[in-house]
């Protein structure tokens, strides 16, 4: 274990599994602190005070806050080198590792957040209801993207042989396909990464 | 100039303005091609075989073609580290940018979005409608977080008193609000980051 003061804030389900498992694979001393969504405990006053904008993951430092998962995935990178889980002093292989992981964070994870969080973009119920009869669809169009651009030159992971913090926030949206009526199988890459990051010991504590 | 070989495509109006700026900062030589969109030329099938995503930005570069404001303003930063365009090596300040930067795209990119191309997300008419009737909320819900949270410690940057490529982000988002009905003098923060920006002579020629 690396000395670390960290604490991060995770729910079950959500996209916080990314940061969980990049926290595990750099052998990250952390603290884990569940919120219950069910009881709306993002909501409460305590979390508001460290997260305001009230969602996870919100990771405590020594030196404040942070958020939002690709700040998250790439601080854990920068600040475990030793775990090499980015390509930090290449320009370019570090700009394909955040182009996935950007494009995961502003087109698929907003595109599943219709068929949950409607309510963000629209009022009417009929509006709501249209989005989320849309998700399957905008869902599938992202994970072809993925399969046939972000994954073109692939080798075991998204960067090729190196493996990086863009597999773990891959492997945690595509667990999503499932409940939007997507079938994994249509994709042969990305369902051949899912099957090799189950075998990973970080993912499988992860996920226990 | 620095020598490179770059070539940034770009549309007016939309976010690729952020990374056009972000090179002129850097005194990047690069190579401008501007798209028509009232031509659907990000629909065409030259720009399609540059980027299948048929948006804009994109940079080639002469190891393939990147695209996503959040990866292509952290290229430029490191590509060119002259410049100093990011804290690269504090990981606390380098994910404190990553923040902002992942929340433009994905949050305020996104409600902006929802007033011109609703039918990503949504089929009916009366659902776009909606959508559309919502910006100006999510906008400035969008901005209060700006206000209050991402510029919580502000100088006169995004990180105090040091220019990163937050800054250009943040500006080319900010301009957004007008035509999305928000009054900008609602965030004095913003607003005073806006006119502090408009100073800046790679923000001049870039909008030149």
């Amino acid at each position: 274990m690396t000395a670390s003061s960290l604490t991060l804030y995770f729910a079950p389900g959500t996209c916080a599994l990314a940061t969980r498992i990049a926290l595990l694979e750099a052998q990250a001393e952390h603290t884990l602190v569940t919120l219950d969504f069910a009881a709306q405990q993002q909501r409460s006053p305590e979390y508001l005070a460290i997260n305001p904008k009230g969602r996870v993951p919100a990771l405590v430092t020594e030196h404040g806050v942070l958020t939002e998962t690709c700040a998250l995935l790439l601080y854990v990178a920068q600040r475990f080198p030793v775990a090499n889980l980015a390509p930090l002093d290449d320009p370019f292989a570090l700009a394909r590792m955040q182009e996935l992981n950007s494009y995961l964070a502003s087109t698929v994870h907003v595109a599943h957040a219709h068929g949950r969080r409607g309510n963000r973009w629209a009022d009417a119920p009929e509006s709501i209801a249209d989005m989320q009869r849309k998700v399957p669809q905008t869902m599938a169009e992202s994970f072809e993207d993925i399969e046939n651009y972000y994954l073109r030159d692939s080798g075991p992971w998204v960067l090729g042989n190196r493996y990086s913090v863009a597999d773990p926030y891959l492997f945690t949206l595509a667990r999503w396909l499932r409940s939007d009526s997507v079938d994994i199988a249509q994709f042969p890459r990305v369902a051949a990464h899912q099957a090799r990051m189950l075998e990973r010991a970080a993912v499988q504590k992860a996920l226990g």
